[in-house]
């Protein structure tokens, strides 16, 4: 299971029932967080997320709408008696913003909670089979896109044959990284008999707020879903370029052009109630794509 | 119309739909907003209340279910073009935390900003014609409660007598403000004869999060209405102690001691999810007690 959930789906100030930015990435045996706006506490109550299982928050940049919900979380963590560690993975601003509040409430955490300052695009870190890097988007203030990427997993073992050679168990994980076998009387049997093709890792891509721009491309090609940001319908391009957000159809553009396989659209106007016309837009030149609508989780393909 | 509408009754930790503390005093002509949890905004849109007449702000201490709501409130303000100016009332330590979150999001306010460091109990400031004082509040960390008191309002002319003793209305201000006239021919007429009896101007005491605590008692006395905070049910007294908090019974007993008219209970802790015990608690002691139930109006008696 390799799927995101949104918890919200519109640009900075709440309207029509929709909330600000964030998404919970849920692998196997975990869950991160990316971005954390006003409310993403309340929402995960509302969608019933296992609030426990969120070991890594990322923030890609410090717009309010994107992380203002974040020290509460925090907050309700500790009062919950959570014990787990905590990472949160975020510009360096906000670190003291953090203390500050921690420190003005007499705030005694019950977990180890560990801030990692985002220093410069690139790898940031790798959490079990998971790999996490950012690049920069063209935004405002200082913007990080992230890219989740599973790692090449194991080679899956292939039960007849290990029985016909007779392989010990105790062999299988030297099997499914790749190994070949030497059996006792010195016959060399190669890997590819004894094991199948590993799956393959997928890789979802987090773009976060942006004008449009391709110099991100390199960093999201070929990912197997990214979530790409259209503030505006096509025709408010000129205000998207005026306030460092995309349209519609800049997304769109985007996910053709990288050559992903899925494209997932959010952080939606407040001067939109309705949202089919983003669809519909996007899909004429990227016909692959999803409004991110919150509590749904999409599956990477 | 002098009332209290609730946007958040819960303690800490959001639950049962329930949400951290925030309430709107309206009076005529304006509104006042106390304490300001996370998702007020979003509770100010849940319940129609116009953002724009909100002139003040009131935050009674820095535990986060008081305040993470009000950089995201003060930010939507600006997205939305306010220009009227606003006041925050505060503890000091909360003008630093503001001021980092717009530097880190390079906020341009649309509108004056004015913070009103809280430096010791006693008189506040005077809002046209409601003049706001502060108390201090026994609770793990300094904390405020706040009483808003209506001056005396002028006095009502009677129509009958202005038009017998045929005063002209250039003179109906001095009448108001409790002057005697003097006619042309020299006879003076008592004020008595020509105005009514001044209506009684209002108070409401709002005393934030406290432990039982006599010594605010002389700050309320006789208020036509008091918020009092009611985290446990009688049975928890000693986790109240502990915690900093009050039980159903020890905010009844304060409302009887301070000889107010009516007791408003919220606060309720996340471990409730039915909350009628607190009223019936509350109204052995103090029958005149409400549930302060979110989106409800409570005027002052």
């Amino acid at each position: 299971m390799f799927g995101v959930t949104i918890l919200g789906n519109n640009s900075a100030v709440p309207a029509f029932d929709r909330h600000p930015t964030s998404q919970v990435l849920t692998m196997p045996n975990r869950k991160f967080l990316i971005d954390c706006g006003e409310g993403t506490q309340i929402q995960l109550i509302n969608y019933k997320i296992r609030r426990s299982k969120i070991s890594h928050i990322f923030i890609s940049h410090l717009h309010g709408d994107h992380y203002f919900g974040l020290v509460g979380l925090l907050n309700s963590f500790a009062l919950l008696g959570r014990y787990q560690d905590l990472h949160v993975v975020a510009p360096p601003a906000l670190q003291q913003i953090l203390q500050l509040q921690f420190a003005a409430a007499d705030t005694q955490l019950s977990y180890p909670l560990h801030f990692h300052a985002i220093q410069q695009p690139g790898y940031l870190l790798t959490v079990g089979e998971v790999e996490v890097s950012c690049f920069k988007t063209d935004h405002r203030i200082e913007c990080f896109g992230f890219v989740f990427r599973e790692k090449k997993r194991p080679r899956r073992i292939n039960p007849d044959a290990v029985k016909e050679h007779n392989i010990h168990y105790s062999w299988f994980e030297n099997l499914q990284m790749g190994k070949d076998y030497t059996a006792p009387d010195g016959t060399l049997i190669k890997n590819e008999i004894l094991t199948f093709e590993a799956p393959k890792g997928k890789t979802y891509a987090f773009c976060a707020d942006t004008k449009y721009d391709e110099s991100f491309i390199p960093d999201i090609k070929g990912a197997d879903m990214i979530y790409h940001e259209t503030t505006y319908l096509e025709n408010f391009k000129d205000q998207a370029i005026k306030r460092f957000h995309s349209t519609s159809k800049q997304a769109a553009a985007i996910a053709k052009k990288a050559g992903v396989k899925k494209l997932l659209i959010g952080h939606f106007s407040s001067r939109y109630d309705e949202l089919n016309e983003f669809e519909k837009e996007a899909r004429e030149i990227f016909p692959n794509t999803e409004l991110a609508l919150e509590g749904v989780c999409y599956m990477l393909p």
